[in-house]
């Protein structure tokens, strides 16, 4: 079949990012979207109601990952898979993942209105939680899925009110066992997910599309420094063993072992600091760190994971604290297949349109569906390379353009045996 | 009138020492305790059926204040004061305050039982939030009664969800106008607040009871910084302006201020750390600090403040941050009266017991009272000098001695002129 005439209803598509935005626990422009909360069970809702005007076949599985699906002519080949998260940080923007949904939809109802039709079905996904907001761990969807997580691990995870991910998801409607989330082998052919960049090098360069060919490795760990609380006049500075202060030398730690690792790529942050009691006169008792590592090489984010884990230790030994630190996770990075790039090189081809290859620094759900079928990812630019902020920004152009690149990449993976 | 024979009911001290530590937000041994939260409203009702019991006079001012009074043959002298608070920091103690309360009710019932009759009226005083928790300042009850707060500042005051103090007093049932609960001049001829130490000294040196000469300057400070947030996978480090690595330099630098001053009376503590937004894959846009430094010594405690701003400046600058200070409280040291002072070891060589002088660290309502009448302190031994922790700890023989040397010590200021 000759190459479909893509056209995108660019209006249709901006107006329904405005929309999704909407459904926030955050003032406008920033977006506070979080699992099974309010807002995201309206975005469900809104995007149900969206499947249902393209003609495409819904289902929920027991972890609340949600698929559309085009049915091919050929429904019992492998299928072909695209979409991304519509999860939101607290107080970030409107683009990160809803571009790989709306974008994701709105390919195939070009697809649709060229008049080409698919041999293998085409599915879209909308994964479970991408961001680890509310369970400390990100990618349950995806991860449940491809069969990174284990059902029973899954089912324990606790929110910090200490609801169990299983309460939270039978409250939201999931039933069924979280045993069937995992899909077979063969389920997809591929799976190409479409991404605003979340990093400036497509903006800076003028180039529109960006194919990936790898995604970095991030390791996530929890520090628990256990000092001694204490009346905030009354306790002597030598007596004292105050957590925040141990806490405030790990900080520093985190961002030295990422400046002083010799490479760009290393990328280390503290995110979370929870201080207990959290009085203005009382000396901190404990403090939890979150702590975020990546880099596009293994060896060099394990080596920063082991500074930080060397300076956790020698805090405590030093200010005579108990410290633990647990590993969230910490996860291999993923490798693009080359079929998957060769077929977006092909689609920026047709379409006139320069295309960078590039790492991913930012996890993505695609991490996870590499482990069970080919996976691809396509980048567009975004405003100063500003992600997980109220001003997150990609042109609706931009936009437009990345799901032209999307739609033709799909029916380039149909046409290929 | 001859000394009165003081017999103390220890066992319905202790006992009602155990049902106040109940009405509490948090799991026992913890008490919290915050102010016009349903256990703060339990408190001020059982307070109210215990005064009721021992014929006192129940006033409550618009702000909240207590007032319990046993009303002497020459009422129209100022009377004797004596109480403290009942609010408790989240997860701290069932001692702090709570001694000064109970204890002093005690006393009046001990002086009850023996027969004596006091000249004066001895008014009990339960002070509307000592601690800072709820409102960021404390002693809100005792500043406005001495006029150290004005009712329109008071008024104004917000807690962490942006409810106003008016608000919220009117709402647990304080009416009338804030502007009435200044005291005139002459309402009390002195005020003696019992208290734990909140300090070792004592303990340390096997003396119960210890006569306060002064209060420490307490100052506190509120630290905004203003960084740029991101996805802590994306933004690289160069480009960072990391919010919480800031804030964990001042946390260093505020105990550096107070480690180096030279001094072993200077204390200075960060206990106060949000961040946001808080999740562990996004780069820490803000942080609000919350500082507290004190000395026994003004100028001393001034040049730590001013070693905390210049840290601040300093910090935001070298980091392209924006930052600012706020100074939430800085109040001046206060001095016991020689005549309170000569009243306690008076009581104290009557019962026999070793009287130590000393200072106070932490901060009291009797701070804010030396402002409107003769004021002083009687301390009691804690174990280990442990305060605002839930293992806080005086026994109830030392609980006892202290109440036995504020009876004597009122009936002692009775008689003097």
């Amino acid at each position: 079949m000759s190459r479909p005439n893509i056209k995108i209803d660019l209006p249709r598509l901006s107006g329904e990012l405005e929309l999704l935005a909407r459904l926030s626990d955050a003032e406008p422009p920033a977006v506070t979207r979080i699992l099974f909360t309010e807002p995201d069970l309206q975005a469900r809702a809104f995007f149900r109601g969206l499947f249902a005007d393209a003609g495409l076949v819904v289902r929920e599985d027991p972890a609340g990952n949600l698929f559309a699906r085009w049915i091919g002519s050929e429904p019992n080949w492998p299928a072909l898979g695209t979409g991304s998260h519509t999860d939101a940080i607290p107080f970030s923007g409107m683009y990160d993942g809803t571009v790989g949904v709306l974008g994701g939809l709105e390919a195939i109802r070009a697809l649709q209105r060229s008049g080409w039709k698919p041999r293998r079905s085409i599915e879209l996904l909308l994964f479970t939680s991408e961001e680890p907001t509310r369970f400390g761990i990100g990618c349950i969807g995806s991860r449940l899925l491809s069969g990174s997580l284990s059902p029973e691990s899954a089912a324990v995870l606790k929110d910090n009110i200490g609801a169990t991910f299983d309460e939270v998801r039978r409250r939201a409607g999931c039933s069924g066992e979280l045993s069937a989330v995992q899909l077979r082998e063969g389920s997809y052919a591929a799976f190409v997910e479409l991404h605003i960049e979340q990093g400036p090098l497509l903006e800076q360069e003028g180039i529109p599309i960006g194919a990936v060919t790898a995604i970095a490795a991030p390791a996530a760990l929890r520090v628990r420094l256990e000092g001694e609380g204490g009346h905030a006049g009354a306790v002597l500075m030598p007596q004292r063993k105050d957590a925040l202060c141990a806490a405030a030398e790990i900080v520093l730690a985190v961002e030295k072992a990422a400046r002083d690792s010799g490479r760009l790529d290393t990328v280390a942050t503290t995110g979370i600091c929870q201080v207990h009691p959290g009085a203005c006169n009382s000396i901190p008792s404990r403090v939890i760190l979150e702590i975020d590592i990546r880099d596009t090489d293994l060896a060099a984010r394990d080596r920063a994971v082991e500074l930080v884990r060397q300076a956790v230790a020698q805090g405590a030994a030093r200010r005579g604290l108990d410290a633990g630190v647990e590993r969230i996770n910490a996860d291999p990075p993923a490798t693009a297949d080359p079929a998957i790039v060769n077929a977006i090189q092909f689609a920026c081809r047709e379409l006139n349109l320069a295309c960078k290859m590039m790492v991913s620094r930012a996890y993505h759900d695609s991490l996870f569906m590499a482990r069970l079928c080919l996976t691809g990812m396509i980048f567009i630019p975004c405003r100063a390379g500003v992600s997980h902020r109220p001003d997150e920004y990609s042109s609706p152009d931009a936009i437009g353009r990345g799901v032209e690149v999307l739609a033709l990449t799909l029916a380039e993976l149909d046409r290929a045996e």
